[in-house]
């Protein structure tokens, strides 16, 4: 249950509505996902967190299916419910395999592994890793 | 200060060498990592770790560098120095250039924020995410 | 589904029933909340739980809304499920606005991808800011 | 040891010099602290980060002193060493007394006990919670 | 919902049945829980998964019991559901008395609110824990 | 560096005094450790964080060796790195074994692993787990 009511579209106040149709406008839909209704009733936040997202998910340096990847990784790592969810839907949707996938979980799993012994014994950075 | 000391190769246990020994011939380097140093203490948890790393990392349907921003991502949500550090610096040892390190941290960010924002409002999952 | 059965009051410990009857006088309430019929079974944690929690929420330097703000940024970061909607709940009914909710959360994601962002660079603490 | 080199003014992108010229602006101060000069190697980030922030921490619903209070706390939970270092500088810098301080530290100590109760226990939310 | 099907035996992988069958036997059952049923898609991480966990699980200084007890008390720390649900189980039925998991309880929850407040404090640690 | 100057015993209030004496009888110590020292300017949370930890600490159902351990397990999963390195100095000062050592960090990695996979994986809580 969310800790506010999701927003239908023709409730939400016009600043919500504008960026909710620029959402379906760049994603060619004809409904925006749960997350962005229930952030309409913050216009504010709503179009900041929106405009965010497209800047980093949109054209740059990294492939768009290795960005999902990561998003996936960290959402993972942060423990997101409905993030886990909506960003693995989408790295399928942008093509990511199955075997990617196992690849994916594989390389987060050692991560968390590795992360927590590191953690745990307290090992000091190499001088050659260091700037 | 690490929870128990480094040791140096010639202190290790034998099995410990052995394991070693493997890592620096498929690494093709004359030393390792602290992180070696500290968990030669423990030859069962070095060798299960390091088998597991280099079965991990190794060749699969991922690229090896997909595979290290995935780690440094999920090092950076798991806030581990050590890991950081060293997988920051095998991301660049393997080619990654500055503009996507700028990707990479630029997506941990937008993450790390909706994460949080989808977590405090505990949004519903949409039923296309449901498999 | 807790790990543990919730326990009505008449199943309780006389223990737990005492502390039970404090929060409900405290609070002046009917019923407790299902933390609280959890906890119930352990009446050592039951009544430290209580007495930490009506201390530090008591009368104090902060004010009581400006505590519960701050409680509800703990669980979100820690991802408490529970405790984000009881908290949040708990703030509304302390009299924050939907405005101060949207800043909230607003500084909770900005908090949480700068945390990423120095994180991933360990940037080193500036001399000023030291003690 | 950051990942990156500390970037001095001189040596920083125009575009992020520009950045640079309205942090000091706008804080009123002659240097930036080290978080912006490792950022400063991204303008597009360094940017977006800084914007960002100015926006959610300016002129809003709810005092500028709790909205740092709330910043530590989050970073407190996060664990980010250069984040509790700046925020709690800064909280003090905005008039935090040392009482509301002592309250701030007590309310997350006690959050992150019942956080961890209330998920050890997988504790139900209450109906009355629900939205 | 898992973000994959979880499978039925018939619908394995040989590669993933073998594995199965060595959880079964190992653990005498006619089932295998639902973990496995999802892992099940991905023989590689199944096969090494389940004997990481067999290995790290089985006859070692510590007692089972004990290991099953810190098992719970990181799934409670990094807030796993289903780890938290099926390794509380497990440490139930390998003996755990109701007064030892108020202790496990207890425990936990102390520990993160002294996690915190050192965290937030950033108390540096004293040389008589160096190594 | 502490967000706050560690306090000499001179210079801490009475009531932080008091406190101070009684973990030196208890621990029968001369000095007590940086923690205390940093929480000393706050007699509340000093008096009540170091009557919790008598109480949780203290005789109970749970040998003293293995709250100890879950205490360091806690403190990995959460990378409190002051409490990581005083209660591993904790644990092997009341007798943990290198052996036993390794048997922790060993749970601890694999649980890391676990939680990851199963959080990733949103595998639904087997009903044999549900009370």
């Amino acid at each position: 249950m969310a800790t506010v009511p999701l927003l239908d579209y023709a409730d939400m106040p016009a600043a919500s509505q504008a960026v909710i149709d620029d959402i379906k406008a760049t994603r060619n839909v004809d409904d925006v996902n749960n997350f962005w209704k229930a952030l309409a009733h913050q216009p504010r936040t709503l179009k900041h967190t929106w405009e965010s997202l497209k800047l980093v998910m949109g054209p740059s340096a990294l492939d768009p299916l290795v960005k999902e990847m990561i998003y996936v990784a960290v959402s993972i790592a942060n423990n997101c419910d409905y993030c886990i969810h909506s960003h693995t839907a989408s790295a399928f949707n942008r093509g990511m395999t199955d075997a990617q996938y196992q690849d994916l979980l594989a390389v987060v799993g050692m991560a968390s592994q590795t992360n927590a012994l590191a953690n745990a014994l307290k090992v000091p950075v190499d001088n050659v890793f260091k700037k």
